[in-house]
């Protein structure tokens, strides 16, 4: 069996599994993000800000993915919304057998929201669907406005763009502007909100359309 | 054949082409470094920096991993320095295949200094010795002092701790010492750097560390 043979096999198990979870997810209505990005653009602290603000209306599952430590868990535990930490070791991403293994002990709870903070890592969780509604790509300014012209995959594969730590702008040579319209040439898609975790500026944009979300998940679907 | 049996086939294979380079570059003389960082950490430009006060002096080429683009390559050739680019399509880390591929065209020329510039991705490339002499670390104080806690395969397998963009240090909320000592409680062998590229802070003492090493290199080994 050749290397591509076998990655392909991976691949396709995961995929069966994965189709498992959305089935599930969307016969509880429930909205499942999974957030993707390079270690250190702001995902864990974009959901504190997120859970903060939604969490006396809609129940809300942190699953979040890291190689060690439970640090984040404990962080988003500390916003008072529930958070399941998965230690992947050496692996590079979450698969949708982690994500249906950790939301066992979950069983027969109803969440309206399940918030899938992936591995920091902007190649290997491209490829590996989690079940989730739309995957969410954070880019930090501090990262340079050219991260998404080269890493494309990752770009392709994501619905939402947001433009993250913006309260850094003055500090560094990237542009949001110019971020934004590299990562839209590869996917003209994507739905971009820029922000600062830091300064809460344009943190409205992204609960607001978060929101919207949530309320038509409630909806049934128009006949 | 599992996927573990397939992973370490691929390593193992890997490993003897790693050590054919090493032998390669040991007989050669050149010393040469593998730079791994997740995206936007600063590799390309401490590599623009250290060429522009190494190349009267030392013979350099840098190789540079992307998924896409030859961005990288190219603003490290405006410094007057040999590059190549290698675009590595979806995967997450070069291996010593690929570096040894690109050296057939610079075969016969003597490098003092190969600077290997990896895929950003702080979890692959700490799997795959590609014959270098030195893996060097860089971790930028906007990713997070939490970061070597996470990530901890990758500080196991480097020599030497980049802490890099420090001229940020006053608009995060990340203590370099405090990254640094998270780092060296991982590895305590680890040479550790806090530097700016930007405003050249720290760059002294980086570079007199590379001279030494090249020094160190042109001198037969002691009896």
């Amino acid at each position: 069996m050749t290397k591509v043979d076998l990655r392909q096999k991976v691949v396709s198990e995961n995929e069966s599994l994965a189709r498992a979870n959305r089935a599930r997810f969307a016969e509880q209505g429930t909205l499942v993000l999974n957030l993707v990005s390079s270690p250190g653009s702001g995902k864990t602290s974009l959901i504190e800000e997120t859970a903060e603000q939604l969490k006396a209306r809609w129940k809300m599952l942190v699953l979040t993915g890291d190689l060690m430590t439970e640090n984040d868990a404990r962080r988003i535990r500390s916003r008072g919304v529930e958070a399941i930490q998965i230690t992947t070791g050496e692996a590079c991403h979450l698969d949708a057998r982690m994500v249906a293994d950790n939301l066992l002990g979950a069983q027969g709870e109803h969440y309206d929201l399940v918030v899938i903070e992936n591995v920091g890592n902007l190649v290997c969780p491209a490829t590996f669907d989690l079940g989730e509604d739309l995957k969410v790509l954070l880019v930090s300014v501090a990262e340079g406005d050219d991260k998404p012209l080269k890493y494309p995959p990752m770009v392709r594969a994501s619905s939402v763009l947001v433009v993250s730590k913006t309260d850094l702008v003055p500090y560094t040579d990237s542009d949001p502007e110019r971020l934004a319209g590299n990562a839209l040439r590869i996917n003209p898609d994507l739905t971009v909100f820029k922000l600062s975790s830091k300064t809460k500026e344009g943190l409205d944009q992204w609960m607001g359309w978060l929101e919207s979300r949530l309320a038509a998940k409630r909806q049934p679907p128009a006949k």
